[in-house]
C-alpha cells in the first residue's frame, strides 16, 4: 500500500491531515501502488534503497529547495554551487562512489539544483574520445573535483552543425603544442554550462588544422581559469551569457580564446592521433565524433521524463482539490477532473509519462549493449544509434515540453505562479529542446526512408528541381515521416514492457489502459495522416474516438493512485499545488507570505507612489 | 519606402551599419512597406502620430528598457512604477488626454513596462457598471491619480465563474453600510495586478445578500490602503502573491476582507439598487454584470496580438542573419530562413499576425457599434458579443502563445536567452490565456450547435446518460466546433479587409497570400475534421499542401518587407536577435557583458569553489 509518512513529508502544519477530496480518491485500489512504484523504479530493492537516500537529502536542511522560488539570478547560481559542494562532502561521508545507485538517486532528488552537472557531460566526452591514458590521468582529478570541467561545442554562431564550427586548434610541431583561437565574433563558445563563472578547464570541440590540411572536429582538454585564484588564463576572454528564461542557477557562459596554446597531449586520441611531427592518423570513423552526443541525448531522457511525471502529478492532484462550476444544476461545484475537457488535457499526458518512462528503459539498454561495442572501435550500431537517439530525443523532449506546458496551463491561474513548481518545470524541460541538438534538426537526421517523401522528391526532381532543392522542398513531410516512427517505436517499447507482467494481472491492466490511452491520443492527433493514406476510414475513426473517450474515464478512477506511483516527495515536487495531502490553498497562501515582496520594504512607494498620490491632493 | 532613420535607432555602434544579409532582403521591393504600415495604422496620419510619441518617449532616457533583462522582481516593479510616474508627468506637459490616441501609442510604446495598468480596468468596470453619480465621482479622482484602482474578482478557490465566488457584501440597512467580507480561506482576493504593493482603492465583485436574500455578484469599490501613509486600512490583510514565471513589474496581489464596511453609495448601480431599507431592485439582466468583462476581453486583443508580431519580427530577422548547414554541398551555408522547415514554422505565425491584427480590428467596431445600446439597456447584442468575444479572446491568445513560444523556439539556443527580447514576450502573451477566463472555459460558452455534438449528445442521451452528462461527455467535440468557428471568423474579417484595398493592388497581393496562407495553415493541421466529414478528398488535401508550400516561398520573398511593415521601432522590440540592422551576434555578446553575472563579484567562488578545488589540493 506504500508508506504515506514517506510521502506525506513537508513537515508543516497541513501534512498531518489529508484532505478529504484526496483521501477519497485513494480509498478504493484497484492495483498495489507499491507494487507499480517497484516495477518503475526497477525492483523493490531500488525503491527501497531511492528512499533511504531520499531521506538522508532531505533531512539535511543545506539542501532545502523552499526558499528557491525567492532567490534571484546570482543567488540561484551560489545556491546550486553551494548543494554541489555539500552534496560532494556527504557522498565522502557516506562512501557513494560518483558510478554509484545512491549518487543517482541524490542527484535525481537534487535534480535542477545542483552546480558542475557539466562535470558528468565532461566525463562521458572524455570517456567516449580520450585514450586509456587520457582517461587514466584526467578522470580522477574530475572525481575529486581538483578540476570543474565544461563542454565547449556550440558557438555565437553555430549550434549543432559541428561542420560549421569556426573555433580552430592549429597543430605547432616546433613547440608540440596546439594553438586553440577563436578567428570571428561568430566563433565564440556560446552557452556551455558552468563556464561562466566556474569552470577551470573546458573540453573544446575544434577544427584540427596540422600540417596545413583541415582535419575536421576535434576535442581539446584547455585550461581556462587559474586554479590558484580562478582568474582567467592568458588569451581566455570568459563570462556569463546573462539571464535566461530558466535555469538560473547555471552559469551558461562565453569563451573567447586569442591563441591559447595546449599541450599535444590535451587532443582527446581515441579516434585520431597527431605525432609529435604533426601527422595526422584516423583510428575511427568520421562519425565517432558524435557518440559522446549520442550518449548524452540517451542518458538525458530519464530526467527529461521525470519533469513531464512531475508537472503531472501537481496537475492531477490540484484538479481534484480545485472545483469549478457544477456539473448538475443540484449539485456542488464539481471537482475539475471530473470535466472531460481536463481529463482530455492531463490523462493523456499521464500516460505519455508513463510511455515515455518504458522507452527511455528501453533505449538505455540498447545503448549500453552497443556502447561497448563502439568503443572497441566496431561503428556497425552507431548509426541506427545516432538517428534513434536523435529521432526519440526530439521526440521526448517536444511532448514533455508540450505536456508538462499543458499541465501548468491546465491548473489556470495558479500555474502560472512560481510557487505552483510548475513555470521551473516547464522552463527546465523547454531548454532540453534545444540541448544537444535542436529538435528540427534531430528528426531530420532520422527521416529519410518513407513512402511520401521519396515519392514528392521524385516528382520534385522529374519537375526540373535538383536533389538538394527537392530534399530541401519535402523536409516537412519527411518531418512528418520521423515523427510517425518514433510514435511507433514508443508503443512498441510499452507494449513490450507490459508483456513483462504477466504475474502482476492487476498493474498490467492499469498500464495496459494508459499504453493504449497513448497509442489512440496519438492517432486522433493525427487522423489526417491515417484517413489521407486509407489506413483507417471515417468510421474507424469514430470507433477510435469512442474507446478513446471511454478510456478517459477508465484512467480518471486511478489518476491518483497512478501518480502516486511516482513516488516523488513533496520537497521533490516543491509545488504548494501538487503536495501529497492536497492542502493546496492554505500552502499557496503561507508560502505568498514569505516573499520577499511581502517581508521587504518597498522603496517605490515613498519616491513614486507618494509623490503621485499627493500631486493633486485628494479629499476624500 | 518608409524611413529606415527611424527604425535604426539603437544609438550603438552597429546600427550605422546594416548586416548585407539583411539590406539584400530589403532591396527590391514588390509593394511599397510604408503604405501597408499606414493601412495597418489606419492611415498615414496615424503612422505619424504614432512615430512622433514613439520619438518622444525614446528620447527620454526614464523610458529606457535596456536593463530590463537584468532586473529583480522588487526592481522590475520599482521600475514599472517610476515609468508610469514619469509618464504621468509627461501627458501633463504634453497635454495628452487619457483617452487620447497620444496616450494609447505612450502606452503601446511602453507595453509590458509601466505600472498601475489596472487603473484603467477599474475605470472600464467603472463606466460599464457605474451609474452616472458614481462615473461623475470616480472618473476624475481615478485620471488624476488621487486614487490607484485595481480590479478584484478572481479568488483562491475561484476563477471566472462569477456564480462561485465566495465574497460576500452584506447590506447592514442600520448603518446603510455593505459588510465586504472573505468567509473562507478560498475567498481571498488573488491575482489582480497593482494589489499586492500598490492599489489603494479596490473594486472588488462579491455575492450580494441584502435583507437576507442573495442576489449574486455585485461591484464594490473598497478602499483598501491609507491615502495618508499607503498602511493597510482595518479588517484588510493585504499583498503580493509572490514570484511568476512572468509579468515581474506587475504586483499581483491577494485581498483578505474581515469585515469591512463601506457605504451604500459605493455598490456599482448601473444595474441594480439597493434602498435605504434593504429593497433591492434590479435595472438590469443577469448578463448585464459580463459586460466589463466582455469590453476588458476585446480591448485586450490588439496587444495580445502585437506580441505575436514582435515574436514575428525578431524570429524572421534572425532566421536571415543566422545561417546553418549547407543546402547544397558546394554552397557557404544557408539561411535559415531558406530551409522549408523554418518556413514552415515561422510563416504561418507571421500570416496569423496580419490575420489577427484585422480580426481585431473589425472586432473592436463591432464592439463599439453595440457597447452604447447595452449602456442604454438594450441587451440584445450581448450574448453574441459575449460568445464571440469569449471564443475570440481564448483563439486569439492560445494562437498567440503558441506562436510567440515557436517563434522562440525556431531562434534555437538564443531564443531561450532573455536578451532575445522572445522568453519576456512569451510569458506576457501567455498570461493572456488566464486572464478574464481560462481558455478552455471560454471557448466552451461559445459552442453549443454543431451537428455533431448534437448528434453526440442524443446518442449519449438515448443510451441512457442524463442531459448535463451528455454535456460532459461530450465537450471535446463542442470544443472543437468553437475552434472551428473562430477560425471562419478570423477569415472572413481578413477578407472583408483585402476588399477594402481595391485601388492598391500591390499590398493587396502580398496581404492575399498571407490570408490564402492562413487559411491553408488552418485547414492543414486539421485535415483529419476535413477528410472524416467528407468536406475535401485526399486528394484535394494534396492540392492544398501543394499550394501552402508554394505560397510559402512567394512570402519567404517578402517576409523581411513584411516584418519591417509593423514598424516596430528597437527600443520597443528591446531584442539582441531582432534589431533591424541585423548586427545580431554583436549586439549579444555586447548585452551579455553588461549582465550582473558578469560586473558584480562571485561570492561563491571563496565559499565554495576554492575550498572544494582545494580539497585534495591539485598537482596540475
Amino acid at each position: 500500500m506504500g508508506s504515506p509518512v514517506h510521502r506525506v513529508s513537508m513537515g508543516d502544519t497541513w501534512s498531518r491531515q489529508v484532505h478529504p477530496d484526496i483521501e477519497s480518491e485513494r480509498y478504493k485500489q484497484t492495483f498495489d501502488v507499491e507494487r507499480l512504484t517497484n516495477i518503475l523504479d526497477g525492483g523493490a530493492q531500488d525503491t527501497a534503497l531511492r528512499r533511504k537516500v531520499e531521506s538522508i537529502i532531505h533531512s539535511d536542511p543545506e539542501f532545502s529547495l523552499k526558499d528557491n522560488y525567492f532567490l534571484t539570478q546570482s543567488e540561484c547560481y551560489e545556491a546550486a554551487v553551494e548543494k554541489k559542494f555539500h552534496l560532494q562532502m556527504l557522498a565522502q561521508r557516506q562512501g557513494w562512489a560518483e558510478d554509484s545507485r545512491e549518487a543517482y538517486y541524490a542527484y535525481r532528488t537534487l535534480s535542477g539544483s545542483l552546480g558542475f552537472s557539466l562535470q558528468h557531460i565532461f566525463l562521458k566526452a572524455l570517456r567516449s574520445l580520450g585514450s586509456e591514458e587520457q582517461i587514466a590521468k584526467w578522470v580522477p582529478v574530475c572525481n575529486k573535483f581538483q578540476i570543474i570541467g565544461t563542454y565547449a561545442q556550440t558557438e555565437l554562431g553555430h549550434g549543432t552543425y559541428l561542420q560549421g564550427l569556426e573555433t580552430e586548434a592549429t597543430y605547432d610541431a616546433a613547440t608540440q603544442e596546439f594553438v586553440v583561437h577563436s578567428p570571428t565574433m561568430t566563433a565564440i563558445k556560446w552557452w556551455p554550462g558552468d563556464l561562466g563563472r566556474s569552470a577551470t578547464h573546458a573540453l573544446v570541440q575544434a577544427q584540427l588544422i596540422c600540417s596545413g590540411a583541415r582535419q575536421g572536429m576535434h576535442a581539446f582538454i584547455v585550461p581556462i581559469r587559474s586554479l590558484q585564484d580562478h582568474t582567467p588564463l592568458p588569451g581566455i576572454t570568459v563570462g556569463d551569457i546573462g539571464p535566461k528564461m530558466g535555469l538560473d542557477h547555471v552559469d551558461n557562459g562565453f569563451l573567447q580564446l586569442d591563441h591559447v596554446r595546449v599541450p599535444r597531449e590535451n587532443m582527446l586520441s581515441r579516434f585520431a592521433q597527431v605525432l609529435p611531427d604533426g601527422t595526422y592518423i584516423k583510428l575511427g570513423t568520421a562519425q565517432s565524433n558524435y557518440l559522446s552526443m549520442v550518449v548524452t541525448r540517451v542518458e538525458l531522457l530519464p530526467g527529461i521524463t521525470a519533469e513531464l511525471q512531475k508537472a503531472c502529478v501537481i496537475a492531477i492532484r490540484y484538479s481534484i482539490i480545485r472545483h469549478q462550476s457544477r456539473l448538475r444544476p443540484s449539485e456542488p461545484e464539481a471537482k475539475i477532473l471530473d470535466y472531460q475537457t481536463q481529463q482530455q488535457k492531463l490523462l493523456p499526458q499521464l500516460a505519455t509519462a508513463y510511455a515515455f518512462h518504458f522507452l527511455a528503459r528501453s533505449l538505455l539498454e540498447f545503448l549500453h549493449d552497443s556502447h561497448d561495442a563502439i568503443l572497441d572501435r566496431d561503428f556497425s550500431l552507431l548509426p541506427e544509434l545516432h538517428a534513434l537517439s536523435a529521432g526519440l530525443k526530439a521526440m521526448v523532449s517536444d511532448f514533455c515540453t508540450y505536456g508538462a506546458e499543458l499541465c501548468r496551463r491546465a491548473c489556470g491561474g495558479h500555474g502560472y505562479s512560481k510557487l505552483s513548481g510548475l513555470p521551473s518545470l516547464v522552463t527546465k524541460v523547454t531548454a532540453s529542446c534545444t540541448f544537444e541538438g535542436e529538435n528540427t534538426v534531430l528528426y531530420l537526421q532520422m527521416a529519410r526512408l518513407t513512402k511520401d517523401s521519396v515519392h514528392h522528391i521524385q516528382t520534385l526532381m522529374r519537375s526540373g528541381a535538383d536533389e538538394h532543392e527537392a530534399w530541401n522542398r519535402t523536409t516537412v513531410i519527411h518531418l512528418q515521416a520521423a515523427k510517425a516512427h518514433c510514435y511507433y517505436v514508443t508503443v512498441k517499447s510499452f507494449t513490450e514492457a507490459l508483456e513483462k507482467l504477466e504475474s502482476e494481472p492487476a498493474v498490467r491492466q492499469v498500464l495496459r489502459r494508459l499504453c493504449d490511452l497513448y497509442a489512440l491520443h496519438g492517432i486522433l492527433t493525427n487522423t489526417g495522416d491515417f484517413l489521407h493514406d486509407g489506413f483507417l476510414s471515417g468510421a474507424q475513426v469514430d470507433m477510435a474516438r469512442t474507446a478513446y473517450l471511454d478510456l478517459l474515464l477508465l484512467v480518471r478512477k486511478d489518476a491518483i493512485l497512478l501518480t502516486d506511483a511516482f513516488d516523488f516527495t513533496d520537497q521533490c515536487l516543491n509545488s504548494a499545488l501538487g503536495c501529497y495531502d492536497g492542502n493546496v490553498y492554505e500552502r499557496l497562501f503561507d508560502w505568498a507570505q514569505k516573499s520577499p515582496s511581502n517581508t521587504q520594504e518597498n522603496p517605490a512607494y515613498e519616491k513614486y507612489i507618494r509623490p503621485l498620490l499627493q500631486s493633486c491632493r485628494s479629499k476624500l
